[in-house]
């Protein structure tokens, strides 16, 4: 295939992007000079060489100073909470986490949500790993946090979690439900509503 | 003026119109028959007459069988919650909150928010008509909850109303804050996420 | 039924407008003084009483002073110039072509579209009435220009008039096809860039 | 810096990208297997390698057969109409009118657009290799057909080109203005009205 046509197909299977722009990224690359191309090349593969899954949380990491390591930066932070492990199912979701400053313990990453009605989650998601890792550290571990969106798929798959770590961990607990930032009650929807006047304090 | 042109302008001044669609609104009244405009304007009138400010909560509410009333029906139940006293800043919120099915309490409509430096509460938001009536009913008034928009403008009237009130009731309470349905992680602001954490169970 | 649901049922219908924009309608009719739903309704019969169809041109128009007429100002403007008519589907793209200040001539107002495969032309829009008065205006009309959407249905209509109209005078005409005002050739659809083409000067 | 931050920067200045996305570009390389970063990287060299701006309408194109040449496939094609010059502004013009199959002709991409007040519009765009070109084929360049954006960039850039090139061929046309494929008359502006009553045939 036409070298091209096939780096347009590449670009068009990136999150978010249709055939128009991947069109347009191409155009872009090629009118910027060749010290262009070969930098993103170059960083690429760096980024590629100079980064791993973590063996422990499953987050991709870059290694510090280029010294491979086969566990993350905040996986060997002994000064955060080791009692406390948070599920979530992607990076973006850890990355939004970590964000607000909130969270000072440690993670898991399941590497996706399992849709309802899917019979075999552990193709989905990190079950057997989560399971093992729990049952490594269960005289540290006191809380699971299950980080999850809430939607059908996300509460699918806390579900799914919560069964498959039944009993292994003193406590399980999910995200409070009720208004977000900025929310405005004429438009909130009544499932939204409930939680909100359940946890009302 | 014109009729044509003032009608228009009061169409634009209608929530959510602008003076495009108000001109449209005025053609397609005129493109009608004379008998929908006959409709519209005894409609109107009718849910003029028929309906009031209810004197205790404040909504407009329609008369029963057309038979005037001072105070309206969710006030004149019995069956509701009299120990529960929700305030919310306006009708729209108060409806969002009935259609969700999950509070069986009584209301008080403010009339609106304050916005942050505003140095005249009252002539915004009925607070004087709001501590009146938790000063009347304050041997069966066990809570009062603030529904109130988790906008700046929200959280500042919530302020004001809980500094007015205190000490005039057993609790004062807010809705809880977190995840709403629907919610996704990766997009979540990290106020929520915060609020979530805390709020986890 | 409820006069309230009634009217919100009635401002539903109102283009543009949806079920939940209708209800804020309702609401803001009542939260408002009762002058303002007097003065409303007040307005809509004024303009209702005070406005007729062009008998000429088919278009709404109010009376000049109050004093009831049967043909509108424009086409009582003996200054407008009396051999070019335009024939446009609505009011409001008689509203677009009037403000753009680019036409002196008559207008025809056909009431509506005609969907393609539509079998019944004359059901839709005043083909009839647009035939007779081209056949009575025949020795002052010099020009019809069919000014009609670039949609299928602006299309299909300006192929069933025009086959209504052929022989009837000497010119008909359509406007003119190409880029409009403010067009960016990367978005431009393939149909409009052949018509530029074409028109190119 | 960091390599996944400058990555992430690289992406964030692709076109229509921003901060939050560039960084999901990097999850999803990185959460690939390695071979797809392999893939990428091989073919955004190889696409560099086997393209270049051809030496007569200055428009990126990939080698046939990976053979190199100076001149695109358009540019060398002597079926093309050798008496007709379009000139557009970028690449993605170019593409778009190929697209619709309306042109046979040959191009010249100008490299951009001038703003209005600029001073020295030979740095924006490949003016002085237009003049020349136009120069160097003057006795069978019949017609110069400038296609620009209906923006005011585009109209001033139309505009210095048309002076340039003055004198130097026989005819210079635009492209026709008017009503676009699927224009509602409603919405279309007053100056978009005006040129398709101005073209109307």
């Amino acid at each position: 295939m036409d070298p091209l046509r096939r780096l347009e197909e590449l670009f068009a299977h990136f999150p978010g992007i249709g055939p128009r722009q991947a069109k347009r990224f191409v155009y872009y690359i090629l009118s910027k000079s060749p010290s262009f191309a070969r930098e993103l090349t170059q960083l690429v593969e760096e980024v590629r060489a100079a980064s791993n899954e973590c063996q422990r949380c499953h987050r991709f990491f870059m290694f510090k100073n280029g010294v491979s390591a086969a566990i993350c930066s905040i996986c060997a932070d002994k000064s955060r909470d080791q009692a406390s492990l948070m599920v979530v199912a992607r990076d973006s979701d850890f990355e939004s986490i970590e964000k607000s400053g909130a969270y000072r313990g440690l993670y898991f990453i399941l590497g996706g949500t399992v849709p309802i009605l899917d019979k075999e989650p552990e193709r989905r998601i990190r079950l057997f790993q989560l399971t093992e890792r729990v049952a490594a550290e269960n005289t540290t571990l006191k809380e699971i946090i299950l980080s999850l969106n809430t939607t059908p798929d996300g509460e699918n798959t806390a579900d799914i979690v919560k069964e498959a770590l039944n009993g292994s961990v003193e406590k399980i607990t999910v995200l409070g439900r009720g208004l977000s930032t900025g929310a405005e009650l004429e438009y909130v929807d009544s499932d939204t509503i409930r939680n909100a006047l359940q946890n009302r304090h």
